[in-house]
């Protein structure tokens, strides 16, 4: 039996830092659960001199990946550093050379999970990513272990605590998107370049992992369609509400015949369902699935001492198997055959906000381009007249329509001489 | 390597019949997710000769459990034949025998977890549990591996489907507690004794369950407190929803100072809270960590799918263990330094509802005894006044109150000649 299990930590910002506090802070209680006790030996960062709040003995801090990568004694790599590239390199290397990965990286699961886990299984070593979604929420594990003998139908959640901080900033409180993001980033909730929340790529990465492990299917961010929440205005929210919904930033995935489709974007959704209910930083994720149903997690999906607490369990359990002489379990098999449904495909219901001329006939043109479409019309409502202007704002809810006419239909009705603007399209997202 | 892993399935009822029908109708799958196949070698029932809708195999069925126990064929026993005996009997039988065992037994594991797994660590087989709690919804292996770096704080939680469902028709539609009841009844939620549902004697099984591998401490049912709903009634929901709070059976434990308290009980929620929005008979249980924050796990606790889903998990999971060579996992160490805090020793906010002479001075009386005992009044209203026959409600809601005071205040109260009838006492429990 070993001595101790070897700790290389590659990153020590805010994740870093929290990890590094815990496994000082519960030492004893990590041993006694594993059977040995934790041993960090060094932890890259890109400045050794940089002066930091977390004590660490001299030495620990290097610069120079080998120093972990070379190091006989790290037994399981830690990769805390985020971004695509030397992570992915690092993470590679850690695998070639014997040594397990726990990561929190979702740019490079969602972008290289696939070969990742191919190599690992290749190497007989483990490679564990809870912390790369949903945080300290459990997602992966039960997706892969508690919830496997079930094929999942769908997956719907919130997944970025950025993005449905803002957007329940503007439903409570009328806030514009552009104050709501301020407001975001004071509170260090949203980074100074927040491009990567609110456009839905951070969404998209996720989603990416998470439909891969549901589906069994090579999912990559490249086949998830992804929009983000920069168009949404303070109206969008009051008319939601008047018409019963929440909107919130979704990812949604499924599988039908074959096809998986990934999607991240804003969505109205009924007021009553449990996703409009969740708010702030926090995430949700729902699967459905034909034996247990529709499951719902839910929790903080980010800081630092709930990322800790992922990426430490993915190294308690790694250990334990290290330390028991077990064999790694092999990552799940993705197949071959199964293709990526486009958003044109889509069929759903849609929300359109238009700013027009006030004149007679302006609904009857607008109306026709749909029906031209085959869309059909639940509801249309003018909004918010503004006579001395004369322009108005027509709200309309669509029926099922498809989202290829939608688009053209968009188009056709933006070139009509009575349309100011094209205000918004939200697609309306309904379960049973 | 095995040829195939061989399953000795114990019960035959709802669940076992959910059983049998997956493993045939996934039998590929599952083989592909274990590397071996299952072989399913006997059914343990108890009258052979009984019709059945499941067509199995001649002579698989059999009512003598040795045809299970003694048969060196049998890796894995499944017990879902529910009740204490012989279910025990059988279990600690099979772990002797070096067999590992499924189990969805919420009264075994609550009244004999500690001492199973006990024996089951000393065998070197694996005892598995995740069905006796919240069915499908995963919240077992959650706790002992998703969350294991964590110190868990307390958890509050709604995991009795067959209340839940006749607390929301109540709630939604009015009703009293027996016409609710009877709709449980003939829909198949509540059993024809529903006492064990009822009276919280099945969350109070779950509920020590979840303290034991939560807290780390020996926790039966006999530690937990339980009180059941048959004492609310229609206007106990009416109130609560003017107060701007449900009614909910909730399981709450928590650990503070060395010292577990757990309790069942009818309680008064926030209605903007998450448990407050968990209906109909699904279960949702709120684990509050030092790390991960506060996690939610919300699905369906019971029904045939939704349990095969967790037995065939377990299942699925100590086949690939065996298959693959892995000694078993050690099961969690539990404390023995840990105690019991009694229900007496609570402090908490509490709602009541007394059924008074219409007279003068009847307030005065009533918060006299109160103030004795250092219980002071939130807000105290008189409702429902009968001019008539000069009687009234008097819905009171104290301030944090110890329990011991409560309860000599409630028996001091109904000695007063002004006082008729003490209608309810429901415990408020607020979260931050």
């Amino acid at each position: 039996m070993k001595q101790s299990i070897g700790i290389g930590l590659m990153g020590m910002g805010v994740v870093g830092g929290g990890v590094v506090d815990v496994l000082f802070d519960k030492e004893e209680r990590l041993a006694k659960l594993i059977g040995a006790p934790l041993s960090l030996k060094r932890v890259l960062v890109r400045d050794v001199n940089k002066p930091r709040a977390v004590g660490l003995c001299d030495g620990m801090l290097t610069a120079n990946a080998d120093d972990i990568l070379d190091n006989p004694d790290v037994d399981i790599v830690i990769e805390v550093m985020g971004g695509e590239q030397p992570a992915l390199d690092y993470i590679m290397k850690s695998i070639s050379l014997g040594k397990h990965v726990v990561t929190a990286n979702k740019e490079v699961m969602a972008k290289h999970g696939a070969e990742i886990l191919t190599h690992a299984r290749e190497q007989g070593v483990q490679v564990l990513f809870e912390a790369s979604v949903a945080g300290g929420t459990p997602i992966i594990a039960p997706l892969l272990r508690d919830l496997v003998t079930n094929d999942v139908i769908s997956i719907n959640g919130i997944i970025n605590g950025t993005t449905n901080y803002i957007l329940t900033k503007m439903a409570q409180e009328g806030q514009d998107f552009g104050v709501a993001l301020s407001a975001a980033q004071e509170l260090g909730y949203a980074e100074s370049d927040p491009t990567n929340d609110v456009e839905g790529i951070d969404a998209a990465y996720k989603l990416a992992i998470l439909s891969t492990l549901a589906f069994r299917a090579r999912v990559s961010d490249a086949d998830v369609y992804s929009e983000g929440i920069t168009h949404l205005t303070a109206q969008d929210f009051r008319y939601a509400s008047e018409l019963g919904y929440a909107i919130k930033l979704l990812a949604i995935a499924s599988k039908t015949d074959g096809a998986v489709h990934a999607r991240v974007h804003p969505a109205m959704v009924r007021s009553d369902v449990m996703l409009a209910k969740v708010d702030g930083v926090l995430n949700a994720i729902e699967v459905q699935t034909d034996l247990a149903g529709r499951v719902l997690f839910h929790g903080r999906g980010a800081g630092d001492l709930p990322t800790t607490s992922a990426v430490l369990a993915d190294v308690v359990n790694i250990a334990r198997d290290v330390v028991g002489g077990a064999p790694p379990p092999p990552p799940p098999s993705l197949s071959d055959d199964v293709s990526i449904s486009p958003i044109s495909a889509l069929e759903t219901k849609y929300y359109m906000r238009l700013n027009v001329a006030e004149r007679p006939g302006v609904f009857a043109q607008i109306l026709k381009v749909l029906g031209d479409l085959d869309i059909s019309i639940a509801s249309a409502i003018q909004k918010e007249t503004d006579d001395a202007a004369r322009r108005a704002e027509i709200v309309l809810m669509t029926h099922r329509a498809k989202e290829a006419s939608v688009q053209s239909a968009l188009q056709a009705i933006g070139r009509l001489e009575v349309v100011n603007e094209i205000g918004s399209l939200i697609r309306v997202e309904e379960w049973d």
